[in-house]
């Protein structure tokens, strides 16, 4: 009987002090000539697209520059403005641009990964949504993350807004990792706390989804409890001071070890659940996740073997003896740590309509994240999860 | 001030029971046609290069076959085989192959490296000894692992014996990392005991010496430190009954996770002292490494933070109060696990002749191991540690 248990990643990841320095020495092998670099106005004001400019004219690559993200969260209007723009004198889809770098956080990334994979795939991005639905490499794609939180820039997945279905899609393709990514500390004090703190539960997310995921293996686990432990260690200092660059350094470690986790254990109901939230509010992303969390854990609990749990526990510096001692343990302490950093812990705060929540639960179940969550539910399981998270 | 820990590995590491059977998904976007088997008969005579080719064949790839690894450790005289070989018919300096595959252990891995170096980058091998001397990247190199120790199908680096100056050459760059490993838990049952157990203490030394290595990082320290307990967990019972496959699994698992573990965190004294005695002698690599562990973390102790050895003693499974009680138990621990598995703890009883340890301690001090040392010391301290270890 098969029973894999594969770890892909980008075969590079420069991390550190001043890590960028390093990516023309790793750029210069693949004798690349033309890039689209795809990022936001505030990075470009913050003067980080400069620097990666300069590394370009450097080697002689030319790039044109796609600022067209409004906001938080990839929508497909996003990465068809980049397409169109683009389409009118250069015809991306002959792949005039050999490679695409991204510069931001999350909604960076995976807005250059939907980018990518239609300029060689051709259609449209909807087209992709689900797993392994392309058929051919995505472009190259470098990126280079400003944030610690969405994993976004070590992993191969895209979570891509469709306004008109009000639903977050997810795609999810081995042919659109990114080939080098790049967290470098210099980039990381200017991200306000509001984002620090979102962005730092979802870190702790994908690291407690990903140990109890089907999917989990020694790899991911060994990573995700070291995240979980990082998160708590040093979070709340992140937030508090955000030139606090030891903690800074951490959780910018943390969110790597996320992104792998999510990458190859993948994760369960929490992200079903707030991609619905995502899709159908303006919800943060981050915050969305750590209301959740708590409630499918107790929800999943049935499910998870007492020992998982209480390694989670300990993880979160919460000792306990059993299993629902130690649910309760952890469940207090994600809570006490959200109210620390000023996320709310209930959905009805956020302004959650409970009437929405029928629909809400019914697309969670469909939710590619759902196949590896460890109990299998009904969408009323869900909604029920829902409701005790208002 | 520049500080970096990247995190390099294959982009790809198809592991898991039957995870060979999905190569040829994964090679596929790459639209080769011409590949270069390097193995040895013993791996032909298992049948598991049958099943390599198998694939090739599906996959309308022709392939030919360098069975010419007569022992192991690789040594120049196999890649010059190689190299010699396949001019014959074929000129591989223009590139006829388009890939390498390794079927086999470590040695297998180092040859294929070794050849895929020369075949892009021209010249000897021996040019290319020490720390990214490369130019251009190697032949893509495929790795198909057979045992579970020394980690080579997940790292950029190849240690090559010259027989002539009787040293073991560390050749890392990240040029050559391989593009695909695959560790497929069907093929590593047929590991003899002793394999199992030098290439297991092989695994454990790479976790131990990693964890205390300058370069550590918390993604490192992570699969380190797992690494470690999978080890003291699995290493006997997989030495025991080769049919265990939780056991294989396991150790499956802590060989890829010290692999990166060496890979990026580098290794220490040992690896610098047991690289001689496999160039001076023909010494299991994994025996030697086991016994010169506890000799150098008790040397290297002062250098370490104590959290840092309590930690490894916890995961060896012996908790302590403090430096000195950790580094007994752990070295007690070590020195019991190779008793129970039939490796020697002595480099008296391998047959190692003190007169040779000073030239042996001179070659040991400029190894490039030693640059991550946590303690600096001379090739008297080192050729302090020998006589310990005697």
């Amino acid at each position: 009987m098969e029973n894999t248990h594969d770890f892909r990643s980008p075969a590079i990841n420069l991390i550190g002090v001043g890590a960028l320095k390093d990516l023309p020495l790793e750029l210069m092998p693949y004798k690349l000539s033309k890039a689209l670099i795809v990022t936001d106005k505030n990075i470009i004001r913050l003067g980080y697209v400069e620097i990666v400019e300069k590394i370009l004219k450097d080697l002689f690559i030319s790039y044109d520059i796609f600022d067209g993200i409004l906001h938080p969260d990839c929508t497909i209007s996003f990465v068809e403005d980049a397409l169109t723009y683009f389409k009118k004198n250069l015809n991306i889809l002959k792949k005039d641009y050999h490679f695409i770098i991204s510069v931001g956080g999350g909604t960076n990334h995976d807005c250059a990964k939907g980018i990518a994979i239609v300029a060689t795939n051709g259609g449209d991005i909807e087209d992709y949504e689900g797993y392994e639905k392309m058929t051919k490499p995505s472009l190259p794609v470098i990126t280079i993350n400003t944030t610690s939180g969405s994993g976004a820039e070590v992993s191969n997945v895209a979570i891509i807004k469709d306004e008109s279905r009000k639903v977050k899609m997810t795609i999810a393709d081995p042919k659109m990792m990114p080939i080098i990514s790049v967290n470098d500390l210099r980039f990381m004090p200017s991200m306000p706390p509001e984002i620090t703190a979102s962005s730092g539960l979802d870190v702790l997310t994908h690291s407690i989804e990903g140990f109890v995921s089907t999917e989990a293996s020694p790899v991911t686990d060994s990573l995700a409890i070291d995240a979980v432990k990082l998160v708590f260690g040093y979070l709340r200092r992140a937030y508090k001071n955000g030139n606090d660059l030891e903690a800074r350094e951490k959780m910018m470690f943390a969110n790597v070890m996320g992104g792998m986790v999510l990458n190859n254990a993948g994760l369960g109901y929490v992200h079903s659940m707030s991609h619905q939230l995502g899709g159908f509010y303006e919800e943060v992303h981050g915050s969305c996740n750590a209301i959740l969390l708590p409630h499918v854990l107790e929800y999943n609990a049935v499910s998870i073997p007492e020992e998982r749990i209480l390694k989670i526990s300990e993880a979160v510096g919460a000792k306990a003896n059993n299993k629902q001692e130690a649910i309760n343990k952890i469940n207090h302490s994600i809570q006490n740590l959200s109210e620390d950093i000023g996320i709310p812990t209930h959905l009805s705060s956020i302004g959650i309509n409970e009437n929405d929540l029928e629909l809400l639960s019914k697309n969670a179940e469909k939710d590619i994240n759902s196949l590896v969550n460890p109990r299998k539910g009904t969408f009323v399981d869900i909604m029920n999860i829902f409701k005790a998270a208002m």
